[in-house]
């Protein structure tokens, strides 16, 4: 082995066995089909662009994390985001689009972060966004959750509870405690609320002025708790006159109103003020998402409003609203969870083995018939023992296994073996694909 | 404008609009459909690697164009084929794999060569490798053109032929000629025939010292033509003694055997001695595809047999046979042939479309009951006048759109519009899928 390189991968990077992969793939899909289903079209932006176009927003630790570097006279860098790149696309093509432009993006995103526990530097990003030209109307703010609902609802991993605010709500709070200018501080704070406690979170808010009395009604403000209409109710009755304040209470209960004609269960969404989405873009409604049984995983689908997403590369106002799943920390969680479980997926549905070579024929034969009817088969060709074939057969998880001796090849048909039960039995070829499908 | 960053992307990156996106990603869904089918697995590699093992191979051409950069103390590279992962991949995981490892891998590779018309510097390749441990059958030489068989004839870009040779059996001939020990130049001098032309094909065998006799003994051996009997006979029938001669014809009757059994169509392969896959890795069987139509086109779909994949990472013995669709290249010939045509396809089937505010209920139920039976629909939600929403409607290239109005809200029923024709007809909700499907 001396002059043979070590092969591995990076720290930070996921590379998932065959069998994964087919778990990870169908989460995927699973998105991508649901996001389809409400007319979302498809966009797929380069992963290299010029440092001076995708960093024209950047700084501070985002641009840190940048891949970056030089090819030729070019100062490039990886995406970092699906987001910059749709408010690039948006810009550049803006004549055309049809707006709103609903766009799904689906695609690995990179930042050279360090390396932790559940951190990847390579990771997918399912994103949906809507953008309207000048306007986009509330509805769709009720839309996201909308399809956050039923996409969680097909995932299947129990019960979650999609947590909204709207960032007027807070804003106006704030201004009205006197506290315009630090706003962004504040919500930057209180966002880690569930993190650290409140008493941290008093303490930072007091290193940005923010006095002791207006710290406890600030936290006392975000902790009002109850249904959906008593929330909306509490905050109606708030003596709040402060203009963005009214404004953002009456958008939260229109996108609530806009909710339940969805048809989303009741159960499914919260108002939650404790979500602030510490992100400096967002200025209307705002998401989280958290699986009921596993808080500390995090928000698994996030997003919010946005006025204006083009403003470094147009004079175009394009205000917006989105939501992306983080998928490949989505998808380690819930191995970690033990929610979805190694090992146990394969493609193809039935693997047929030909006892000896003047079974090739009826092997081939048979799996094209599988395959004919969308059914996804494989031959095992190699020359080996029948021990052997039916050990790689176990190997690959799949569910059946159809055996052609001499035999099945005169009679027309296969010896069907149901790889979970070990249970046999003779089935005709014509019959092959509604037993296994 | 004046601190605008331009919004733009670099040259030799494919960027599409959403209608020609959705035709790119229905072949890549065709694609991945067909090799699944066949039971490959997929796998998802990390788009960086370490430069000291995705390089532990290559040099010359391939490395010049390696997108190459430091992060941190590490050498990194963006891979530039699936080949090199794929080997890398099977020697790290080799003790979690069942073999034969059928794996396919649709993702982007990178190059950073000058870019140039049809030349891409990010780049999506289909591929599939079947890796045996040991030992690889010569059926699986079969069903790789099997399978290309399959996704040329559902992609549905008219006929195409598979041309198919044997290294061994040119190999076997320039040996018996005397040039054991320039094999590999006189391989990548007769792959450019067809672009050449003999003349210069004779002129550079010159330079290797290949003599003039020799040279159009060379020419017209791989000139020999007919129908693959005719071929196969002719090739026995040349009075060559040496073994890999022997054992590359028999090879490929045994191929051309199988292959018939695989129900491919006669016309639809062909054993072309010019095909010799200059890469120096091919040791067997050898495959390019070619659009009858287009033949300036090129190979649409090429790999071939080798004996040893992983030799730079482990001392395993890891024969294998492979395939790769450059499928962005693909995509821009058949645009720039006329065979893709722009801008005519939608994601969703219907759109729905609330004539004023009071019919926004019923929309939202009318596309509830799409969504529900798997159909894509696109509600509009912004309260704009019928004109401009009827042109959104136009814009977006869908099918149907239903409207909804005062009667038709209080009958459950929607106006449906064929987009295409200009009839309208009224539908109750309840029939609408039906009716879009």
């Amino acid at each position: 082995m001396s002059n043979k390189t070590q092969p591995r991968i990076l720290p930070g990077f996921m590379e998932l066995l065959p069998e994964d992969q087919i778990q990870f793939n169908r989460m995927y899909d699973t998105i991508r089909r649901v996001y389809e289903r409400y007319g979302f079209l498809p966009l797929d932006t380069p992963t290299i662009e010029l440092s001076e176009v995708l960093l024209a927003k950047a700084g501070g630790e985002t641009e840190k994390q940048i891949y970056r570097f030089e090819k030729g006279d070019s100062d490039l860098s990886l995406r970092f985001d699906l987001t910059v790149p749709l408010a690039r696309y948006v810009a550049q093509h803006f004549p055309d689009l049809a707006f709103p432009f609903k766009r799904y993006q689906m695609s690995k995103v990179f930042r050279g972060e360090r390396p932790q526990k559940g951190r990847f530097r390579e990771f997918y990003q399912c994103d949906i966004d809507v953008i309207g030209s000048e306007s986009l109307d509330l509805v769709y703010d009720a839309e996201m959750p909308a399809i956050i609902y039923e996409v969680f609802r097909e995932l299947d991993f129990g019960a979650f509870t999609i947590r909204m605010n709207n960032r007027k709500v807070l804003n106006g709070f704030f201004a009205e405690l006197g506290y315009s200018d630090k706003i962004g501080d504040i919500l930057r704070t209180i966002d880690k609320l569930e993190k650290v406690g409140s008493d941290a979170v008093k303490a930072e808010l007091a290193e940005f002025g923010v006095s002791e009395e207006d710290s406890l009604k600030i936290l006392s403000f975000i902790a009002i708790k109850g249904d959906n209409d008593e929330v909306l109710a509490a905050l109606e009755a708030q003596e709040i006159a402060n203009e963005q304040y009214r404004e953002g209470v009456s958008e939260l209960k229109s996108v609530i109103g806009y909710l339940r004609r969805f048809g989303v269960a009741e159960e499914a969404f919260r108002i939650d003020l404790t979500i602030a989405r510490g992100l400096d873009y967002y200025t209307g409604t705002v998401y989280e998402t958290m699986l009921n049984d596993y808080p500390s995983m995090g928000s698994v689908c996030s997003g919010g409003r946005y006025d204006n997403l083009t403003e470094y590369y147009t004079d175009q106002k394009l205000p917006g609203i989105g939501i992306s799943i983080g998928l490949t920390r989505l998808f380690y969680q819930l191995r970690e969870n033990g929610i979805v479980k190694s090992g146990s997926s394969s493609i193809a549905r039935c693997i047929v083995i030909p006892m000896g070579e003047d079974d090739m024929n009826s092997a081939i034969a048979a799996a094209a018939v599988l395959r004919g009817e969308g059914i996804p088969a494989d031959v095992y060709y190699q020359q080996k023992g029948m021990k052997q074939k039916m050990k790689y057969a176990a190997r690959l998880g799949v569910p059946y296994a159809a055996i052609i001796g001499e035999s099945e090849r005169e009679s027309g048909s296969v010896m069907l073996k149901n790889m979970e039960t070990g249970e046999q039995e003779s089935v005709p070829v014509s019959g092959l694909a509604a037993k296994v499908r």
